[in-house]
């Protein structure tokens, strides 16, 4: 028999905990604040927005493994553990030494990653009795998931679609309406802060950071009802470590241990959820694996951003969060990846940057598309735009494996499939899309005036 | 720990065999017959048509099990064996004792159970040395199966689409478009089947039975071209029955077997593939399970169809083959399900209902879409309209199962994932959707002239 493929874990092997890197940390990331007085945020500040237990998780500074619901594991078991795979196409197709392999995200019911944080925040809200969250959402994954999620527990969710992504991908839209919630296309009138952004700017199209400001302004002035967010906090980078756990045991089984584990940014989720599990062998000196974050050239925040006290959203309603920043008013240019599309990254993956523990490559949008095609063509799976950046960096990796004659272990994390994005290749195809790259513009007024964070000035 | 929802088999799991149901059936199918002369077709006689491999396994009538060639296994492994899945979630919206299981083919790269065949096709093609192949797609899961199987093989790839499912689903034509598929609206002007109908009926929206037409005449018509078709066929219900052996040795891991399997029905090849492994022990005599083909109200070939010589195109350019047939000039209504829009059953199915060795159920379109949104929210996954029949099948069965108070065990195929199929769940949801229900109509005109089948006067 030929080599396997794919390497596949049962139900009792789905995680019975999640890892939390922050005990692991050599520098602790910098505290929330809150924006009016400028102290240090509890856990108790952030109940009003968020469920307690979620609150609580992201304040967490101590416990290395949290207990993963029983509820939530079952519900995990509708599509976990997911495959391992060995990409013996792609290898091929690159010519390359290096060993190839992808944590196949993408099938999930909803398509991509995002319902592991998902189903655990729709489960701790029901746990005290809340009946509606809202939430926003750029490309629509993350809302695709909660809605899903919130259906499971019989929770109302009202979904702030970024109005680009609400008209240019108008089936995200179809799959959250049958999973009955309601989408309403950012900016909205529903809002104080939707009407100001269409009053200022009518042909706004929107963005993460204002959809994020309409979500929490709905959840805060609406009764027994809470805030989720699908990424950039640390609860939510929590909930993804499902990913790389399963990961880890598959390269056991496969025999080997990556050199490089890779993952696509946009507020740091899917990364987190791959790396964090290899990293803590990193930490305690017991690996040199290196972890590279794919980021669009477009919103270059890890290798271009500051690190600075910022809000999460565009309103600025929000704690502030110490975070690698473009400033919660950059305008992220309309490419394809619409999930990657903002401004700043998570406390936890910020710090790790700065501390050196952690690399990030910026890919133009054309280099996405194309190793996204040569995925499809060798693998079989059409990526989604965002993983895409994953692709195109570990076919970077790949080709320098090549050039060096050295058989790298290369991991990446296909975070989702790219099937309600088809729209997106006929534009490649056509010749209709650009690079946006900023790689060589000054990103500096965007973050003028925003607080240092201390141990980064 | 809770009870399992999914049962997983590893890679050495996925069966060395093939199961070939026709030794085993007490009437065997009649021959298929040259339309000119009327004298039964040797293998031979398809070579011009199918690969050399294709033609001897559709006329193989000894064999019980073909040996599935290593490559082929090999590239099963992309997304082979799928899951089993204890649906639990709509056994307990439907609040019934019976067990409801469904196979997953939906986890496939292209979303459906047709690369099952699309592998074995492609590669008996490219071991005969063939560069060139043509077929037809309905909704555009073949097409799509088989333009991704071609680029496996290099082998390049015209691809007939109904000009309706053409303009309705466009992310279909761009996911064989990625794969490298050149993809025509059909009816098109490149053949002479095309241009006859488009002179004579300018604003047609085309069939499959056209589509096929246009393929086969491409085919004939190309050097070094072969045709391929995703259903029908028996060589194609055979590759299919890796879905059944598969679902056997699951149901064995969760302890139960099926006391009815239920497939969706357009002609017969995922139907096929999920029963006839089972239905071996029902010819053996050592089970008595009931299999349910679930066709739509519109295109009602099985309940209302006669047995007849019919071509499996609507130019008239293939063998006669004996079939369940509505007529190959029946026009069916433009229902979502555009893989069940086909006139005809294939031979065996054919055979086996007309000797009861198997039921049929005809389901509005309505119906089909009203389980279909039941199964979203209750087991996360959205289904294709064309395996909402068989979901919609379950669902009687499995309100019968209360009615009596039976824990009746039920397997369904969900033969693929409705992801590229959002817009029509957006008019079933804005009510624009009929149900085309043909129960009371008279349907014997498009069947005068036919030939009548021995045995089924």
């Amino acid at each position: 028999m030929s080599e396997s493929k794919k390497f596949i874990l049962q139900e009792q092997d789905i995680p019975t905990a999640w890892f939390n890197i922050i005990p692991a940390m050599p520098v602790k990331p910098a505290p929330m604040l809150d924006p009016a007085s400028k102290r240090p945020l509890t856990a108790e500040d952030l109940f009003p927005l968020f469920s307690e237990e979620a609150a609580r998780q992201e304040l967490n500074f101590t416990d290395s493994w949290i207990e993963i619901p029983e509820q939530v594991r079952d519900l995990y078991k509708i599509w976990r553990p997911t495959p391992l795979v060995r990409a013996r196409g792609l290898e091929k197709a690159l010519d390359t030494p290096a060993h190839i392999y992808f944590k196949n995200e993408s099938v999930s019911p909803v398509g991509s990653h995002k319902l592991n944080s998902a189903i655990p925040q729709a489960y701790y809200c029901k746990q005290q009795g809340v009946t509606n969250i809202t939430t926003e959402t750029g490309a629509g994954q993350w809302g695709t998931a909660l809605s899903l999620a919130s259906k499971m527990f019989g929770i109302e969710l009202a979904v702030y679609m970024v109005k680009i992504s609400f008209n240019q991908k108008p089936y995200r839209r179809s799959m959250m309406q049958t999973y009955g919630a309601q989408v309403i296309a950012s900016p909205s009138m529903s809002t104080r802060a939707g009407r100001k952004i269409i009053t200022e700017h009518p042909n706004y199209q929107g963005s993460l950071g204002t959809a994020i400001s309409e979500a929490v302004e709905l959840a805060m002035s609406t009764p027994n009802c809470k805030y989720a967010l699908g990424s950039v906090m640390n609860h939510v980078a929590l909930h993804q470590t499902v990913i790389g756990l399963e990961a880890e045991r598959q390269m056991e089984m496969a025999g080997e241990y990556p050199d490089i584990v890779i993952g696509c940014f946009g507020g740091g989720s899917n990364f987190s959820g791959i790396s964090f599990p290899f990293m803590r062998h990193n930490l305690a000196g017991d690996r040199t694996t290196r972890f590279i974050a794919a980021e669009p050239a477009s919103c270059p925040k890890l290798t271009k951003g500051a690190m600075r006290y910022d809000f999460g959203d565009e309103a600025g309603y929000t704690p502030l969060i110490p975070m690698l920043t473009l400033g919660h008013n950059f305008s992220p240019a309309n490419i394809h990846a619409g999930g990657l599309r903002y401004h700043g990254a998570g406390a936890v993956v910020s710090q790790l940057k700065a501390d050196g523990l952690m690399e990030a490559v910026d890919i133009p949008q054309l280099e996405t598309f194309e190793a996204a095609t040569l995925f499809a063509k060798s693998e079989g799976l059409i990526p989604a735009p965002e993983s895409s950046h994953a692709i195109a960096a570990a076919i970077r990796e790949a080709k320098r494996a090549k050039e060096a004659g050295e058989a790298k272990v290369i991991l990446f994390n296909l975070s989702g499939h790219g099937l309600i994005d088809m729209a997106a290749y006929d534009r490649y195809f056509a010749g209709d899309l650009a690079n946006y790259d900023l790689s060589e513009t000054d990103l500096t007024e965007t973050i003028a005036g925003l607080d240092m964070v201390p141990g980064h000035e």
